[in-house]
């Protein structure tokens, strides 16, 4: 158990940002409001998988929508909040904790600021180690919590409850069309969890993973040393290539921004060049032999060579100098089950095999 | 208060089906389904607005989806009941009746087949007096009853509660995009409405009414007697033109059945043409010299010229000889604050002033 601070929230927004692999959207505004709220005399407590009381009631709170909505489009900061309590209504029974759903990106933040706004500790895990693209993309649901009931909220107040949806594929489906409808970005929560299934199915000690790593990067950074080293030595992971944005192809479609880069090889990769698959988040690295130096479920990362800056898939452009980083999937998802569902094939490469990075997630070597 | 027989179903039919003007879904497969719940000894009693006791709760049931989809596709037949029970869980209350939203169409005989599954009477009214194509065109949103809670539910068991929501087109737009999602049929429950509420906002004895059409059409038809004047005389309508059908545009557009018709006059009419623009629902009915015979909200309704058979937007075709009927608009359908929802302009006729047809809805001459 520990308590989250400004220097936590800080480093949260780094880590998190890494492990967004390009997705889940810019933590940036929603480190702003934390710490808002911290400055306003509001705590948010962290708790451990291990420390969760057995009357534990949770569910995963956050935005849902595209990454680039969400970053022109700033809503009331309710939203969360409004879609938990309207679960709440519906259950006839209040959340003891949340805990975010991806710890990629800007929905590591939101649990933070809800827990604030309600006086709620935050797990310290997640439903993915990483961003995934759409809902049904979960440890929760790969593992068998059923998907609703749930909810949506909007910035004008409108409130919309999903429930006895057979299974997330559809639950996504309907959830997209509404957060189009919202105008392209909305509060979620769902789906409840008792403290049994949130210890069984949680990707473990994501929320202490996310701050180790940006607090490794912003050490280095003040310490004058390697930023990109420190975020390796804490999160497992390796370099898988040193170079330049020489193209990017994007496009938004069906609500997601897809697209290719292509990377120049510089340093010990002079001669080289990586093309690197995304779909909101980065799903495969390819050299241009045709070596597959990464693929989903494993986290493919940009970082700026010289800060470790997370890049994402909104603001990647030409001429940036990144270093791709590799860092092995949790073990949760390199399961038969969890690869069915956000394995190669799951994203349309469907000759591709999953050959997982050496090393472990969160572990240093 | 009088309780429904088959020969009453009958004649709801065709009632419900004249009262439609070319929308509202083909009320025969509801139809099969309430004369099942008869035979199997289920009652469905009908009560008027006056007859409402105080505690009266109220909610109107039915389907949401283009009508062409509605003809394909068979539900499991417990959408309606299972949406009327998501939103009395929502409330914590239990309805004592239900009322129907639209008397035009399949709509009307929705909640027949929901009083007979349930045990709660029908209220003898509904938010139309005939049918339209979207949610928020209904006296209940016109005349100010909230629009949320409602639910939707399909035939996988999925149900969705919207909830505080601003306005009744925000509903529409949000409950099309679930019902798309769900298939392109979904049942509906919306709005809770106390009696008091009720009784200030429906258009009252319009299941009277329909059944009374139907019923004047029956007896005609038996009678070897002329079966258009026989509809004529207790609707308060009158004949617009007589001729044949000899061009249909139709294309399905946003979810909705859009076109025009073209009709070549006979008898009285010969040498005349006609022109009827509709979405799903008959919208203006104009000569070839410009002139416009009706406007939305008056009732354009196309009918066989020997049967008095109503012809729906979905089954009309070249060489089908009819009559053009035109019904007055209920009363409430034509004050300034209901014009502006359901009056030419909101159909796009900018410039086509609502001038009313003669007579009174309902009422003979």
């Amino acid at each position: 158990m520990w308590d989250v601070t400004e220097e936590i929230i800080d480093a949260l927004e780094i880590g998190a940002g890494i492990l967004g692999t390009g997705g889940g959207g810019n933590p940036y505004l929603g480190k702003i409001e934390a710490r808002q709220h911290l400055r306003a005399g509001k705590s948010i407590r962290v708790v451990s998988l291990d420390e969760l009381p057995d009357d534990t009631f949770t569910t995963t709170v956050g935005g849902m929508g595209s990454p680039t909505v969400g970053i022109e489009r700033v809503g009331r900061g309710d939203e969360c909040v409004r879609a938990m309590r309207a679960l709440e209504r519906h259950l006839g029974r209040r959340f003891t904790h949340v805990i975010p759903g991806e710890i990629g990106g800007s929905n590591a933040m939101r649990p933070m600021i809800v827990a604030a706004q309600v006086g709620v500790p935050v797990i310290d895990g997640d439903g993915m180690g990483r961003a995934f693209p759409e809902l049904q993309m979960d440890t929760f649901s790969i593992y068998g919590v059923a998907p609703t009931p749930g909810t949506l909220a909007d910035p004008r107040g409108h409130e919309v409850v999903f429930d006895k949806i057979a299974d997330p594929e559809t639950l996504e489906r309907y959830a997209r069309a509404i957060t189009i409808q919202m105008g392209g970005a909305a509060g979620y929560a769902f789906p409840p969890m008792t403290g049994e299934e949130v210890r069984r199915t949680a990707v473990p000690g994501t929320v202490t993973l996310a701050v180790e790593i940006g607090r490794a990067v912003l050490r280095a950074r003040a310490a004058l040393a390697n930023p990109v080293d420190a975020a390796l030595s804490v999160s497992g992971g390796q370099r898988l290539f040193h170079g330049k944005i020489v193209d990017v192809e994007r496009r938004l479609l069906g609500g997601f921004a897809r697209g290719v880069l292509q990377l120049e090889g510089s340093g010990g990769d002079a001669g080289r060049t990586l093309r690197i698959d995304f779909q909101n988040e980065n799903l495969i690295a390819r050299t241009n032999e045709g070596d597959i130096l990464a693929v989903v479920p494993d986290l493919i990362c940009l970082v700026d060579a010289d800060s470790a800056e997370p890049i994402t898939t909104e603001i990647v452009r030409y001429g940036l100098r990144v270093v791709v980083l590799g860092i092995p999937s949790p073990e949760m998802l390199k399961t038969p089950r969890a690869l069915a569902v956000i394995g190669p094939a799951a994203f349309g490469y469907r000759d591709v095999p999953y050959i997982p990075l050496p090393g472990t997630y969160g572990v240093a070597d």
